[in-house]
């Protein structure tokens, strides 16, 4: 792929490779989404279909700029979900995409809109905008945490984001938090993501249902609710024991987790976000705690927990954030 | 502290405070170890005397090694357990030592030996040892794993050691893994240390014992063994069912554990080693299933587990590369 250099302070295209929609955005140096344009991620379209789509986007988004006096972009950031190669531009393997394997999506859209692109795991990006233009500004050591319908996360160390020999570091939701847990979607036991994220909340609130352990989330299913982490944690909050258990145990895996990763990496601010964290306050009471009984006393003290500055433009804040800190990922 | 610079590439003294006796040694360009002295660590023993019978020992070595011909030290490296500030030379509190409390023996050294002092923590210098002279030469990201009475670790990350702002990183043995599972030490519960630690092995071994569950333990005990984590091992080998399970189940804790930091840190080399897993070489196989199991499989193909380069003398070593390293602690 072309390299982006740095001091390229241009307008960028940050596109998002999301769970359930891409989105083409064209942003300044104000960090404002001018322009941008939406579709749903669809899994049944083929590769060369959605990157033609995606094309179709870009070129619409950076017309519209232009016509706009907005500025011609001077490179594009994409984020996705990993695992990915950062320094290649390459998708191993898109989790919600079937057919997109080893796919050089950053080759690809550089040479298909004849800019330099870029390409980074979606929890990078997301820290890259926080830690450059949000909650965690201004510190060396930072985590960050997303709890939705999965669990990730992502660290910079040392001033500097943390990638590993592959590109995956930054995995928290595969920390095992309870060695006879149930398993995660991959299969091995009693990864927090198994036990807390938004799938893992749905699945076990779908069993208690079946066995009728849970009236107020049938109420709620009757009345048109999904079964998911969102219900559960509604009926909880009227009065279901069995979901409020759940939940508890969900909130407390999250907290181990994050009190494993204050002992582990001493950072000085921990960014706790994602839908679900954003929806339920508690959490991140319930995590504070966890870290004061379960972190060394000195890091404990040092790390700032906090919600995350951006809400849902994170990632193409971050898109911004990636192309202007190309420094932040040496090799 | 008198800062020691990068290029003073003389003999070195090397101190380890262990948790059982206290090492002086001497230490050339060959990293052997020509003059030693070593004194038990007596807890009863205030600071400063403490402090003095150290210099004695350091002043002994040195004239052995001048008569000798082998050369002045330089530079002192000292090597003790956290919680410590590398930066300011300070034990903030040594877990075998009552006493010591904000300790800035550094300081205290340099200015007894007339010599520039560095201050870290075991496991960071057993990691510079084996990574800049042994098990995990020439790799940018490793970890360490210790396995012995507690367990403890530290971490390279892009060509450097992890520190954090607080010098407190790498404390893996306070990951959580088990929800439910026992209090460690600090009273928190279900931590990979309170689980697998010898100190756990030892203190659930006695409960069996009592309970009258470890037939084979009972005859160990019977005849003189202490009911330690080597005698727990040799009742499990010679039959005992309970003593077997809680062995499995510890190794099961630390591999969950290894698989967690190959998922947040995508380390190319993971080092094991520790007194505990020295003398187990099947902690090794459950550790590589373990993280079979439960990583990712970009960062598990990736990481190379291995047993440590070296044996007693690593923490010696470590305080050579710590004197020769600065350049490995920013800041």
């Amino acid at each position: 792929m072309t390299p982006v250099h740095a001091g390229n302070l241009g307008p960028i295209l940050a596109i998002d490779l999301g769970g359930s929609r891409i989105r083409v955005a064209h942003l300044g140096s104000d960090l404002t989404v001018a322009h941008r344009e939406v579709i749903p991620t669809m899994p049944a379209l083929g590769v060369e279909d959605a990157l033609d789509r995606i094309t179709t986007l870009a070129r619409a988004v950076r017309a519209a700029a232009e016509a706009a006096g907005d500025g011609a972009p001077t490179a594009i950031g994409i984020s996705s979900p990993g695992p990915l190669d950062p320094w290649r531009g390459v998708i191993h393997q898109a989790p919600n995409l079937p057919g997109w394997v080893e796919v050089p999506i950053a080759d690809r859209l550089s040479a298909a809109l004849d800019l330099p692109a870029t390409l980074e795991r979606d929890t990078n990006v997301a820290l890259l905008a926080e830690w450059r233009h949000g909650a965690a500004a201004g510190v060396d050591h930072a985590v960050y945490v997303t709890v939705s319908t999965g669990i990730g996360g992502a660290a910079v160390v040392d001033g500097r984001l943390l990638h590993g020999p592959d590109g995956t570091a930054g995995e928290v939701g595969h920390l095992t938090v309870d060695l006879d847990g149930p398993p995660d979607g991959e299969g091995a036991p009693g990864h927090v993501e198994g036990i807390a994220s938004g799938a893992a909340l749905a699945r076990d609130g779908a069993a208690l249902l079946e066995r009728g352990e849970a009236p107020r989330l049938a109420e709620l299913v009757n009345r048109g609710s999904t079964v998911d982490a969102s219900a559960v944690c509604a009926a909880a909050d009227a009065g279901d024991e069995a979901c409020r258990s759940l939940v508890d145990r969900a909130w407390s895996a999250i907290g181990a987790m994050c009190a494993g990763l204050v002992n582990v990496l001493n950072p000085e601010v921990l960014v706790l976000g994602g839908a679900i964290a954003d929806h339920r306050p508690e959490l991140h009471d319930v995590v504070r705690a966890e870290i004061r009984r379960r972190a060394f006393a000195i890091p404990a003290a040092r790390v700032r927990l906090t919600a995350p500055h951006f809400g849902d433009d994170v990632s193409l804040v971050g898109c911004w954030a990636l192309i202007h800190e190309m420094e932040a990922r040496p090799r």
